[in-house]
């Protein structure tokens, strides 16, 4: 086993029993709600207790709770839906680290990595102790407003990316990053993405970024069509700490985490990302890296 | 000389004297007034009539019109100011096919194509009818609004490019085109630029697209980030007709005309942009397109 | 119809009637056999005389000639294989703009453009004059060699697209580019992509050039991994002659015609590129342009 | 100090005192000469000893070696060039990591950081121990050779990457990559690039990939004009081990190491990559890595 292996999996320990699993819906989506009444019946049945949201907590005969509630208190999250579902749990757990095992609807994900058909499964393995998980990193960020605004400041999470783009019309902002307080690089652009490795393969690979291996200590940072041709995407360790203030422009612009929660960012307000204190502990599944980035990105 | 020269650049008739001149300035720009002073002082004692901005008319003693006058009565526009100022009165220019003159108040433009210290003999040699113009061909938009809405539709001009892009947070929007009402393309991205050839320098190229000779009869699609890698910017003859429909998505929508005029579009509404009637008349400086690529883009 | 269109489509003249069919073969591959061995029998059978290569000739009952005498006596060429067997055939064929039907033994190609399926209804058509042919521009390269070599100068053809590339090693080469005579770009890069319209969907694409419909009057020039990050694809008119000279190396230089035929270069040897006199005739198939993009690209 | 920095930066002992200095010119350069001559005169004057190479050894009054005696035997290895220069003699320094300081003679390089103004503080500073050096991670590939060949294998040491690619005009290849003995993708292309952090700035940046901070603990993965648009650069842990292995080709292809060494690959060779015992020995300059990205990318 490699040192980056090491730091990145882990066995859980069996004494960690699991007594609630919260579950997890893709709005609207109808077989989120079938294979979410089995796998309720099914763990019910088994004496462990079903959490969910509660649009269908009593159609699934579970307790009903809301999602920061669901994050504070399950043992194991099993998410039913598409990455993006799967986002929007895993930004609210905090130094838990929770395990999350996700089953996508249509296919295979990069996050939800296990099949409808291999549901079941999956979450048995879990409540027997037999799996591993993958820490993926996450990102923080906290927006310091510019002195002539309130002092306040605000923090938020990340597990894909950051993206600080312009709100409207005009279509170039400028942005002055620097990493460690060294002055990194002046960009023109729509915007500037800072993702993890596991958000390597979401929007940033979109904007011309390269593919990330998942555990791997990095951040990278992809401008959104940059202005200067040389501005290409930079890979670098996750320790740096990056600054980023918009700069020279009279537009609003927004801050947004995992394209699903955002910030209006004004001039001169810095927002600083960081490595996030805790990690998402993704149940790993069968399937390979290497296995998901040839099917979901038709390398064959 | 080339067909494609042929229809592309032309000589005007000696008769067509000029007897006005509009001074289009870029807005707070201190050169560009005391520029336009010089250039006011000599055009008046040669019993030119100088056409100039509101803000600026007094200051240069010229008659005081909004731009759109300007645009409908001078028989030369000197734009003094950069690229984004020459596509602000060259969009209201009608079937007149005025000239234009372009000033750069630092160093070159892809359109702005003369130096400060070119101004007055590029002006003069206009006027005693020594010079060629590039027809610059722009595009028309026409915007149908879905049967819900309102029947009108709208129309307009681009020079550089019209973007169609996500007004807010939620990244990805889906775009059906169509060209020549054959199925074309369903886009997943963060917009669509469509542009002309003089357009390909611009917002085009930061997302990835291909530069194009200014005078080819050719449009350019290059969608922004889009989710299906092989997605490639597409270069199409300017015959075609293009139909673009946002759909999937229940967020606000913007067309943009060069980054300066735009309309919000909603669901289903239909955007068909096709070639310009007329074209933009830009005076030929002395420097090469190829000059002006190698500086702009720094290939040195 | 567009202009852009009438000049690139033409019907034949219904007296053009066709005497002889030449079935070139993919080499060694089985389907092209048995598929050639049904089109022969059936083509015999109206009496229309066969030619065919000498590998394959007595086994298709056919007149067994070489490819060249092919190009030169056939009334319609039928291809069966993939876009590289057409590529073979297309450059030998001269100024009389024979007729070229592909059929792809493996789903579509983007020159072979119908399926095994429709074969025998395809040839069918063409003997019947209801068909249409796409006018595909060729590219036309001269070598004339420095001085100090000998003085011959030799001619090129390519359908797809000329490309100049280091031979060995050494992993960079400096190229002198003019159009028109005019100094155009300095490349430092592993090569140049000189493409047809037709050949924007092969290698250059993968150098990072745009797509470019078939009929555009265009040719496309594509650095192939540039030193420099701005040295961008470029479309030009196809009127203009491009010139290429290897500078600053010691190393041996390779022109290569559609990857399949090439001639070495030396330092200081001039290559100019024009448009071809004739261009290649292909049967439009059913399939529109757009929909082999979504299909060969999966656009899906 | 972070801890990739820890890893990565070392501050030498003040007990390993500097007796001998080798000098590495750049071949044929004016500049080189006359600076390597005060150098020599300057060293030689506080009793230490000058290695060059034969060519230079006399003009210097240095002692004449060759480049690997030199490589054995020096205490400080001082390039007077640019990377290319300093890459010759680094592939060539074993577990010693002696340290490099590279005087770039035009500019700044991405290795050679210091300028010629700056020589001889910069080599003073070294000698008195006030210094710090990057520990530069290094590739090895073992190639194995198919069975039907001789059984040898060969080593080789890359500082800024490997290339595999075809030797001729034929324009593709196939390549099997696996990474830690699982499949990893296949890829059809003109070649593949796997470099160092280091390396990322240099060739495989032409083929679009990502800036790579040189500290991480990773190598880059960058296909050269791949076929398949979705086939991205990767970035992987250096723990990984990458085997590369020619298929589906009947032409020659080539192993290089930095641009500068190479071996012949034949079908089913098996090329095996992973990070290399020793480290190169970079002196570090009071130039940030992000101002020579800067200053070498013109972002500004």
């Amino acid at each position: 086993m490699t040192s980056s292996k090491s730091r990145a999996t882990r066995r859980p320990s069996p004494r960690h029993s699991i007594k609630s699993v919260g579950l997890i819906l893709k709005w609207g989506q109808h077989e989120a709600v079938s294979l979410a009444k089995d796998l309720s019946a099914w763990l019910r049945a088994q004496k462990i207790e079903v959490l969910a949201e509660e649009d269908v907590g009593s159609l699934l005969e579970a307790t009903a709770l809301d999602k920061s509630e669901i994050a504070a208190r399950a043992d194991l999250i099993v998410v039913l839906g598409g990455d993006g579902t799967l986002l929007s749990i895993a930004r609210l757990l905090d130094s838990r680290e929770t395990p999350i095992l996700g089953i996508n609807l249509g296919g295979l994900g990069f996050l939800t990595q296990a099949t409808i058909g291999e549901a079941r499964d999956s979450v048995a393995r879990v409540l027997s102790g037999d799996y591993e998980v993958d820490r993926r990193i996450t990102l923080e960020a906290v927006v310091k407003r510019a002195p002539r605004h309130h002092p306040a400041s605000e923090v938020f999470t990340a597990v894909n990316d950051f993206v600080i783009a312009k709100r409207a019309l005009g279509r170039m902002m400028e942005l002055e990053v620097a990493a460690d307080r060294k002055p990194f690089c002046s960009y023109r652009a729509d915007g500037l993405i800072i993702a993890t490795p596991t958000g390597s393969t979401a929007y940033a690979l979109s904007a011309g970024g390269p593919i990330v291996y998942p555990t791997l200590e990095a951040t990278l940072l992809a401008p959104i069509c940059p202005h200067t041709l040389s501005n290409r995407p930079v890979v670098l360790p996750d320790s740096l700490e990056i600054e980023v203030r918009v700069t020279g422009s009279d537009h609003e612009s927004l801050l947004t985490a995992d394209g699903q929660e955002s910030a209006h960012l004004a001039l001169d307000d810095l927002v600083t990302i960081r490595k996030g204190r805790s990690a998402v502990a993704l149940v790993r599944s069968s399937h390979a890296y290497f296995e998901i980035w040839r099917n979901k990105l038709r390398w064959g």
